[in-house]
């Protein structure tokens, strides 16, 4: 194993914004503080927090500026993002202190009309007014696309690896500093994760960004390693899996942080967390979400190697 | 994908063997040769069907012989298995009319001396004894040698790799056709998969065998991936992961069949196994164990993709 003491690979935790979004509970800002706090203690760097949709659609996010407010302020060092799903959220999130924006833009036409009522190629446009946002009054803050659907998409079926590069590039040419590409329906295989990770490279070189990667048929780690086999340094996961999939019993959505960094860790590649802090961040989650189930086999089966 | 439609990986179930073995209940003959009935109409063209231990240490497998008769007569053209841990196991796999010998040969002195009561070495001399009666008594038989804890041993800990590939050279030279890579102990991650298979194949070349991998830790598709990548071509798995962990909920012992054709199928490698009617060979498998819990995300989430 290498020696290194700096981490080698950035593990973007997403359960407080993606994971809390797919229960129907809402968790108390205190509770959600202390469980950041405990993220923030296990040496996660990037965490995104909340999403700045309207309150009536997800009640879960209704204190998502103060919850940004609030991590911004405890701890200093570490980046903290926000999903914003159009102008008016992006606006919100920056007057919040959002270190980093997220704008999910759906390959799938089918699911980008289901999901936010306009095409592919309007959420570019809406990507680009953000960017443009930005510059003229928070130039420090990042801006991140995240194509949503890369993989498969359940309405439409097949998408064409072609029309997700074609996205990913346009939303890059709109002012995105990096473009991810999510696996939101857990239809990816290794195959496919190495093609497309590929292509992004090429195209656009380090501004190709994170795999947010899905565990639903199972593959989520065997999809990460696909990625980081082909140079992708930055994956989204969540603590427990949290964002779990209704219809498959036993099934986590996201990949869970803790095996992914477990995974990580056994290959000798640093991700600057600690396994049994991350595990313990789990009491927190616990504490405000009772009775979710939490995810994991490296967390369930208690002992680390 | 490519259109050719020979199999490109061999799925070798280890179920009715390694699985029966992990449980407590003893399945009836008749339900465990329509267990077999269903796995093969699947399409899995080897299939690890008894063990030839002492029944009054496995009371499961008291039937092996039988099990070996019915499955060649109903099922011409698969390749019927059975473990042996010793010569006595080995002349009656051989008289019942088993195609292939697996003999568990551990490279963990700790894990040897506590299971088998005999050091690797000694258990290398015992496979050339088996390798000898199998050359003058059944020369179309075929042996193959599974290192088990290759990759760690809950035992001693560190298993050294220089001391895994000794022991898979001399299980070659003592007259293994074939010499596979287990991690008994789920203890495997994707880099040391890729290094010690890639020596096992620059050591024995074709004589490189299966890698048999665990999901104790959720790595098992991940670490599957792994050795695909470094050429391996068979995979030990076990149909709904029977041979559970019992003390990891939601854990399975060994790698999903299930799971494994979809991963390998999604990436275009052909299996030669229908997912449809693998998934229908639970049906069997629930039934000659009732109450066992059965694996698998894919079998689970109800949806092929």
């Amino acid at each position: 194993m290498p020696s290194i003491a700096a981490p080698q690979t950035l593990i973007s935790e997403v359960g407080p914004r993606d994971g809390l979004q797919s229960v129907k509970a809402t968790m108390p800002t205190a509770d959600k503080l202390r469980w950041i706090d405990a993220l923030v203690a296990a040496g996660l760097r990037e965490i995104e927090v909340a999403s700045f949709v309207p309150p009536r659609l997800l009640p879960q996010m209704a204190d998502a500026a103060e919850v940004v407010r609030q991590t911004v302020a405890r701890h200093p060092g570490i980046t903290v993002m926000a999903l914003v799903p159009n102008l008016r959220g992006a606006e919100a999130a920056i007057v919040a202190g959002a270190h980093k924006l997220t704008l999910p833009v759906s390959a799938s036409h089918a699911h980008s009309l289901a999901n936010v009522r306009c095409t592919p190629d309007e959420m570019v446009e809406t990507l680009r007014a953000i960017c443009r946002l930005r510059d003229d009054t928070a130039p420090s803050v990042a801006v991140e696309a995240g194509i949503s659907t890369a993989f498969g998409c359940t309405l439409q079926g097949v998408v064409e690896e072609d029309e997700v590069i074609r996205i990913a590039v346009a939303c890059a040419e709109a002012g995105a500093g990096d473009v991810g590409l999510s696996d939101t329906t857990g239809m990816a295989n290794p195959a496919q994760v190495r093609r497309l990770f590929t292509r992004l490279r090429a195209e656009l070189g380090d501004k190709a960004g994170a795999a947010h990667m899905h565990n639903t048929r199972g593959l989520g780690l065997a999809n990460c390693l696909a990625a980081w086999d082909v140079g992708v340094r930055t994956f989204d996961s969540s603590l427990a899996g949290l964002g779990g999939c209704p219809y498959a019993p036993g099934a986590s959505g996201n990949v869970v942080t803790e095996d992914l960094v477990f995974m990580f860790e056994a290959m000798g590649v640093r991700t600057g967390v600690d396994l049994d802090r991350l595990i313990a961040a789990r009491g927190p989650l616990a504490d405000g979400l009772p009775g979710e189930p939490l995810y994991g086999m490296v967390a369930n089966l208690g002992q680390v190697a």
